[in-house]
């Protein structure tokens, strides 16, 4: 198959070079440094660097892997791309890696705090299925589901920490109450898999380290 | 510690009655079914039905877990609580359960599929770091990363399942395009995570079964 890399960063060249090297031909275009284009379609079997519009237009798969403010521009100098595969893996970062730029811009957590004037909220328990904390375990095997969490009191969130441990969850400190813009997409998640995906509810997050 | 439930259903009944079991001392309140109440706390140790306010005045630790239509008049009929710990637990579901009904509206993978009118975005490869696509394995020990993926065309799923499995990773089919709306806040937790908590970029989400 041919992929064709818009965006040779950090990621694109990672998923480019691994494909590359699974036998497709990648064609890297598209970096803030070009000099390094050719560089890295050498380092790599099956690859060579082009334009975005030569590799798009050469090719049925396509990677978008740019910077969120460079998404117009690419989209533009890729040319036409109706009819082909684009895997969008970008996402609409603050430049300050502070937060989306775009698609949200609140949660319930902090519409709650607002709503509880000096009251210590803390956002957790949200991420798994009710029929976990009915059931006889919480364990998945011998494995524990991480429990996200998130607040602005260290004092409130060391409390939950405990219940979280004492129902035989695996807290997992996710910043200041802001994090429930993030854990409450990711219940979203969680419920269309369980429902719009059909893999009901005995399923949950684990977060593995190496 | 006293733990007060305000909204006892699904949530507030299974997290109230593990906390009970392990000592604490457990008041539910706030149900739909008022007379499964007192029932309730008699089922379990340590615990007793009561008013919301009741719940919240005697309470150190409270969870709020009612529907989101409901958090309003849920939280006035609570009193105050100001200097209590509140755990919120809520998502704030639209009444089908399409999606979120406050907090984000768009993703980046849909306004890409808005200015590339037909190609066929998929979004994936957005949760995880770089930093994995770049090392020698995708393994965590003897596990492989879950990789979310959502998009609108079958077809184009398909195709990037095979190039998610051809790289080590376990693809999770998470639904049509909008699903970025989740797969997108998740990228910003894990990056939360990675920097804002230091854990660093060689961490990963896993989805377990059971």
């Amino acid at each position: 198959m041919n992929i064709g890399i818009i965006g040779s960063g950090n990621m694109g060249s990672g998923l480019g070079s691994l494909w590359a090297r699974k036998g497709h031909h990648v064609i890297f275009s598209y970096s803030r440094h070009p000099e390094k284009l050719a560089e890295l379609a050498a380092s790599v079997p099956n690859a060579e660097a082009a334009t975005p519009s030569e590799a798009a237009g050469r090719s049925e798969v396509i990677l978008l892997s740019v910077r969120w403010p460079e998404v117009e521009e690419a989209i533009r100098t890729a040319g036409p791309m109706a009819g082909k595969i684009l895997i969008d893996c970008t996402n609409p970062l603050k430049p300050d890696l502070s937060g989306l730029a775009i698609g949200h811009e609140t949660s319930a957590a902090e519409e709650i705090a607002r709503l509880a004037p000096g009251v210590k909220v803390v956002k957790a328990f949200n991420t798994a299925f009710a029929e976990i904390y009915h059931g006889g375990t919480r364990l998945f095997g011998s494995r524990r589901l991480s429990m996200f969490y998130c607040g602005d009191d260290e004092t409130a969130k060391k409390t939950v920490t405990k219940l979280i441990i004492e129902i035989g969850l695996d807290p997992v400190d996710s910043g200041s109450l802001k994090s429930a813009r993030y854990l409450e997409p990711l219940a979203m998640l969680m419920i269309q898999l369980g429902y719009g995906q059909g893999m009901g509810t005995n399923i949950g997050l684990n977060l593995i380290r190496r």
